[in-house]
């Protein structure tokens, strides 16, 4: 049987049948004219469910969203041009923190390269530095050589995004005209579909992905310590680790960017206000650990890490991809899931640590905590409005924390609650772009009640995405901190050089947020005092549209109040 | 003598030095603590200007709008991470169409990289595909061999930017704390000054370009055409041209980008309804060039391409860095200045070309002329957006040109004018981003009145930029011609499949831009008429300050007088 096909048409749509397989469900395309085969064969998909986004920056980092919330890959469609490159920042981001993401970019063909053919660039592994894995295809042909080089390139970049090398992958399309689905350029066998459809059963069959249990010899008798940084864990992992840590009497520090601290279940021995702990030089005075075993990325807290290294411990490091998330090169790497590591751990025999330096600490935090609350709790400041958030916001919400500020703020000021909130914020890169797109793909795809905490430079940043909730009726919560400027400077030395610092350094934007909401058909509030910001959250809880809050605040008060809380915490230990 | 420093200040003051020495003027540079050295010495330093910008997509196209209006080197500061990459569509641009940037990165130190240290990603030769030149300078260090390494590398990428192989360069500068230049870190002998100073001096004192007279010999005897693409061309070129062209009969096809159409001299044989003429596909029984001579980039006009194609005409391509501007691949491309090249034919023998084919084609040209202000002229529509801009702008002034539809109806509809108007686009990856900030570079770095046509997404795309008119008073004139959407796909095949078309082409983006304008401080006005646009436009002539005006127009209107347009005019050969 003959069937007459326009070859760019057929190529994605055994492409897009491909991505349904392995079980995408979310694209984000943006729109162009030499990519209108992608476009057409992914949007007329009913399995997946496109999104439309007109700048690549946003799609890019809403597409990030999506993947984090849902831990698995999203398809980005893009133009040929200036386009791919919008998206460099989120797959940068992607690449740091390992989320799948599978970039498709329509290209010219390959012979217009270097010919002042309009719209051409050179496109070829353009991500190169922050890519998993990058695969030119051929100018689409309806042959069975040509349809087995597009199914297993397809195949490669899915398998490395999700398993082998999990992350972001490129796969560039060149088309030439024409493009429509009603204009044919071949007559092909019916076979010819055939051969596609059972070559691409093949490939997916054969595939078995294990992970060994560590292998090396664990060359210690106790642990100490175990610090988490940030990164999605699971109740299996939350599970084990609270075996492990009751059992052998181990304190756990853990970054409030883990969500450990927001787990419905406590972790017994989780302490939270280590950052006041380890401020004191003197602190390993107290507590020295000998052996610590981290879990996650990086700490947010430097201080920490100082104290670490100060201690001169055994720093054991769990990663399953082997990414070595140690800036002192000293640390032991093992590739391995944290679950079976810890499960190793729970089988070996190790000697159970103090009691007492675990009571110590624990008591420590307690009455860290009450400190906390006496400074912070009765003003509307920066710290408070992350506070106030954590109790009032509904059980399995998602917080998603914005850098700079906010995302230290939480880590050095969250305290353990016994309620479960999920915990997000871009720290593979830890940019400033992106977050409003970022946390509306959370949003959307979660399915949950989310609120995003942002300074006023980030808002501003991400302007664009302003965009997204309104299109996609995303009923994002976002909190926007606006103390006019990067107020992260005035913690740094240069603040002291006032003259390039107001100007370089703080660069307020002065715009005003409100009509910038409502320009974009968003709800805004004006947030005027404590009790008219719980209310409002309070409020919010239920609703089902996006909402902006604009909380004003004096970023030098807020600093003070940092610096009574960080004397009086030193004190307690005199 | 011995001096008391901080080593990255130090290092960063001695660059700056350096640039200023060469000539640079200014520097765009965005907000970060790990920039700081680079920040401090450049904004300290009087004779350059520097412009502080958040949005580093904003910062690079800011950049490039002012080396373009000046054709002079911009220097760019960021801090490491996304921040970076965030710059990579301005880059692309400015190496496509060969704009000298010189990009300065700040990068944590190398032994930090794969370490998950924040905010550290590969910024080794981050933008490899789109670069003249890379260089990752070592950690500063106060000593001959180290300065020596910085000054090397910055006279490197300076020269090629400028001359060599002009466009973008990018330098990667790893700091180590402390950044501040009172934090003191060695003391130096003031002979290691002194030795820095003399080095720069020997670097560029050396320095002399020079371009060769082409060296191929020529091989042909007449020229029947000349085309002219988009390109900044200067008196000289234009003297030379038309010298040409009026002693041996030829015609000149000039794209509008070339701004050739708008030159205060006029241009003799300058024919600007080629469009036209070309759209009826046997054309070439009326006028079939044997030889075609084309100058600056390739040509917008499809049609134009296709024809002289068709002619099979011997097709000689003149440019400067021996970019081959041809798609066909068949041409013959000359390295050599167009102005050498000029001369060179001027003392050649070369034959005559028939006065009589001359007079046709500007005798035609003419007819059109009327056919185009009768359609056109007497409604609102997106072509006469353009048309009534011409003639009412003053002379002498700036006119940016939008990508996607703008940039086509300006090549295909704008007339001959004996009067000034600089035009300028995007056109070296034509992309939709970064209109806004390019126009705005130029209209602060030109201090010439300054026009932007842009259209809805575009608009829409740049929206962060509107922050830099007011920010640094740039008196930019904005007109917006809202049409909703990407109405160039109105155009193309895909259109026909409707429901897939509206969604994922269209994408209207819904926005109320009256609010938008304001929130960043602009002056806004809605366009009702004609009659109402011309005399706006009229009074703003003279304002010295930002305003943007909405045109809402309907493009399926538009569309519709262009067809009736093209049909009249194929009608007058039959």
């Amino acid at each position: 049987m003959k069937i007459k096909v326009n070859r760019n048409i057929l190529w994605t749509t055994l492409f897009t049948d491909f991505l349904v397989q392995v079980g995408v469900k979310y694209a984000c395309i943006s729109p162009g004219s030499r990519s209108t085969p992608l476009t057409f064969a992914i949007a007329s998909e009913k399995k997946i469910k496109s999104f439309l986004i007109v700048d690549e920056r946003s799609s890019g980092f809403f597409a990030l969203g999506i993947a984090k919330a849902t831990d698995s890959p999203v398809v980005i469609v893009t133009t040929s041009g200036t386009a791919t490159a919008e998206l460099y920042p989120a797959i940068i981001e992607a690449y740091q923190s390992r989320v799948p993401l599978i970039i498709c970019t329509a290209d010219r063909p390959a012979y217009l390269r270097n010919t002042g053919s309009n719209q051409t660039i050179n496109q070829k592994n353009i991500y190169k530095n922050h890519i998993r894995f990058f695969a030119e295809l051929p100018l689409p042909f309806p042959d069975k050589r040509n349809l087995k080089i597009l199914l297993t390139s397809a195949y490669e970049a899915i398998i490395t995004s999700l398993l082998f090398d999990k992350g972001p992958v490129h796969l560039n399309f060149q088309f030439e005209k024409p493009f429509e689905p009603d204009s044919i350029t071949d007559t092909i066998d019916k076979s010819l579909l055939e051969f596609a459809y059972s070559f691409s059963e093949e490939l997916l069959s054969k595939d078995s992905f294990k992970i060994d249990s560590p292998k090396s010899e664990l060359k210690f008798r106790s642990i100490d310590l175990i610090t988490v940084g940030a990164g999605l864990f699971y109740n299996k992992f939350i599970k084990l680790l609270s075996k492990l840590s009751s059992g052998l009497n181990i304190p756990i520090f853990a970054d409030a960017n883990s969500g450990l601290r927001f787990s419905k279940k406590e972790i017994p021995n989780l302490i939270s206000n280590y950052e006041a702990m380890v401020r004191r030089k003197d602190f390993n005075k107290f507590f020295s650990p000998g052996t610590v075993i981290h879990f996650g990325r990086n700490l947010t807290s430097q201080n920490l890490e100082d104290f670490i290294v100060q201690s001169k411990a055994k720093r054991i490091i769990l990663n399953e991809y082997g990414d070595r998330f140690d800036t002192t090169k000293k640390a032991n790497v093992i590739k391995s899931t944290p679950e079976l590591f810890l499960q190793k751990l729970l089988n070996s025999r190790i000697k159970k640590a103090s009691s007492s330096v675990l009571q110590f600490l624990k008591t420590l935090d307690g009455k860290i905590d009450v400190i906390k609350s006496e400074t912070f709790s009765n003003s509307l400041n920066e710290v408070n409005v992350i506070l106030q958030l954590l109790e009032l916001i509904p059980e399995d919400s998602n917080l998603f924390i914005g850098n700079s500020l906010p995302v230290r703020d939480l880590d050095f000021f969250a305290p353990n609650k016994n309620r479960k909130i999920n915990v997000f914020q871009n720290r593979g890169a830890s940019g400033i772009d992106g977050i409003i797109s970022t946390a509306s793909g959370i949003a959307l795809a979660s399915g949950k009640q989310t609120y995003l905490v942002i300074g006023d430079l980030s808002f501003y940043y991400d302007l664009n995405s302003l965009i997204l909730p309104k299109q996609f009726e995303i009923p994002l919560k976002i909190i926007l901190i606006n103390n006019n400027g990067g107020r992260i400077f005035d913690y740094l030395p240069i603040a002291k050089q006032k003259e390039i610092f107001q100007k370089y350094f703080v660069t307020p934007v002065n715009i005003d947020f409100k009509k910038i909401s409502e320009s974009f058909g968003l709800s805004y509030k004006l947030i005027k005092s404590l009790n008219d910001y719980k209310k409002v959250i309070v409020n919010s809880n239920k609703s089902k549209s996006c909402l902006i809050l604009e909380v004003r605040t004096d970023s030098l008060f807020t600093k003070s109040l940092k610096e009574k809380f960080w004397n009086s915490t030193k004190k307690i230990l005199m």
